[in-house]
């Protein structure tokens, strides 16, 4: 019985361990959904001066999801063995905490293909945490990007994934 | 008395609160050095599935450092106020602790020009944890991309930033 | 009624006016057309210039070509929140008119699939306009990239569009 | 006496009139500055719509401002001959009039080297039009992008161009 | 009776000598494949080295092999009329023989599209070579670079092609 | 002593045997240059139909040219392991000889900066010879890319290299 991931249980090793793109010829084109999280955690006063004033705050937000969007769609381009694929969408929502200093991002992405879109929506949330920290550093330099992980996925032959399901609150998950 | 970081006290937002890249054309080309961490938190097992073997470690972390090296001079192409700047290092090295189920990342950059490598070393960190990520996700779609921070950087007029110094153990950080 | 343009009127703004891609998951996969046309003005000598001699008008259209080729497939990449799309065609063609110092563009680009190809015209023309520029600025700086205009569409939920019947000779278009 | 422009006088074509980057060892590092502007002509409700509550106005622009940057530094990567080259600053303006049912643009680019950057002002003008176009296309697909050219340089062997001693209001430029 | 290589012969040159994109708006989806070859030829010494120890080998091969993939996904942007494609696998494969002083890549590239996938084969060995050559530039810098060539296609108008069968051996091909 | 090529040799694996940059920090600014050559082997009947007609000639070489010379560029993209560099010039020539059956091909480059052009020269002559390929092979898929190496190199720690003189004609190289 063949399966995607191999004898080493890793797919993107072949038998010899050696990296390559898994094969997708024979997978089904359907539709493809992610939802990736993470959060960037800095100084109360550094998200306020996020908050403050309208045009300030559009604009810290508005580079980070420009910047995650943009970067979701050079995903196949950053990461080797990922596939090129035409996103048909790709969102990133920001909500700020300023008493507990921190800011949580969402990105969404789907696609209708052969392989899932897990990556970009990973790729999204990382490159506008990035954006935010470039962005706030010159006044916070111990900010610390954390909690990226997938939130849920849908779509193609290994189902859903919902991370609340799988490691619900009240229990540790990896 | 004119400084970077503007009336907003955010360097990359002019007085109407509008994106822009800072102006460096005025500063001095140093040398600049960055260091930069991150962990992956992954099940014990899939840590110890990446350890197993000579070739197939190797191959997982040779494209994660491989990734993020070829990420950090991308940095300005990902970052949109970020300037373009030629590396004359960058290195990307990996620990793992199974027990612990992690992977820890570190990367530092180096360039001689008039703006700082933060960027560059925290962006390598980012690709390499995405890449680590993809590869590994058929088995364990619950890891977690984690403290993601500047851990040092040298030159230029904001001078020298060290983590532990500013962030002691025993003392929590932002 | 929920259409494309929601309650702000444009497209790419969500509700609270955020930036985001249009999701074009459920819209059909059909053929699209664009072409978008430009003009590059400048000292008729210059002109002349391009089109003496063989091999040295053939080489300034030629550059400009390809450069809009490439650029049309870049699209996606330069404009944030444009949709990836595989482009089954472009082409970039040229007309000169010494006597007018002038130099015309048109683009023409096809693909099949869910979102339609009118930046890709419209950035081919002008980056193959850009080029022009660039290879003749050493002779006229004084040059001017004008009348960069989206000819006719075809394709898609909002059909077909050919401006040379919503904005006729003798009556003023926008 | 060999110069620049060659003997076709177009400088990028060699003797052959074969397409060339020019040679800039030779040239001195100085601080290159340019200046390009740009305007977009829509239907004055567009441009309301466009300026019509914080966000949504900010977002229009603010998208436009990001991708013009972002542009900018890859111009040697659209035009062909253009040189690589480090900008140490990029800036793009937006103002707008209903009533003339126009968006203007001005973009400034700067960077001490051994080539000037009129390319890379002209280049972040034009994405940034693109994306106002992009942004606005589902309410208006007549717009034109117009009289884009190059303000003034700075730096260099060429020295100086303002366009506004070159061609003065009330005599017609090329 | 119109057929792809127009009047020239040659598929890229419209009927004015000017390079364009074929258009395959009309061409059926299928499944393509191509698997390219190459050589690179250098000091046996410089064979053994890659050779030796077991990481060392793995790297310049690893390196080398992400190279040439992430290339071949690179292929539309690379070669000025090649269409984007959305390659379903890519694999590269190497044989060293340190007596003969060679290292052999052999690529497979495969999509379900419009178009032939050969040209990202044959990128993918030219950019695996050519790391080859960069990772070991600094102890034989008389290393060549040869025989790259199409070995199969598959699938497409155009049909079957076989090396071997074109040019089987004893008899001398092109 | 240390050397750059470290105890195993290959300067791009550290002790380890691990993939990294070259640490160019604290190398001098010199003048590099760099000649790579290749050859396309080809039908000689290919070789008439590229030369035949003026503009039909020119053009195949023309986009060759800008594609080789628009690779250089992209090398650092490209090469997992080459330093970003800016180029202040690029040469792409080519010959043609059809009784032979062969297109040869000499890129040469130039820059003022700490590491060596020899991956940009050896980069433009191979996408060249590869945009050739794919302008051609709907009439000759048997083409052979061949003997793409380093003809010369100056400036630098490592010297001057000139393979005529290493490798003269009557002797075999490598």
């Amino acid at each position: 019985m063949k399966n995607d991931t191999g004898k080493t249980g890793l797919s993107h090793l072949d038998d010899q361990g050696q990296a390559k793109m898994v094969d997708v010829t024979a997978k089904d084109e359907t539709i493809r959904e992610a939802v990736a999280c993470g959060t960037v955690r800095m100084q109360p006063a550094t998200v306020r001066l996020i908050q403050e004033g309208g045009l300030t705050k559009g604009d810290v937000f508005s580079a980070a999801r420009l910047a995650g969007i943009m970067a979701a769609k050079k995903t196949w381009e950053l990461i080797p063995l990922c596939h090129p694929l035409m996103l048909t969408s790709v969102d990133v929502f920001f909500s700020s905490n300023a008493e507990r200093g921190e800011i949580t991002l969402e990105a969404r992405s789907t696609t209708i293909g052969r392989t899932g879109v897990e990556m970009e929506a990973l790729t999204a949330v990382s490159v506008a945490a990035l954006t935010i920290y470039d962005m706030c550093k010159a006044v916070d330099r111990g900010m610390v990007i954390s909690e990226i992980f997938l939130q849920s996925k849908k779509g193609g032959r290994s189902g859903t994934f919902d991370r609340s399901v799988s490691f619900p609150p009240g229990r540790s998950g990896s």
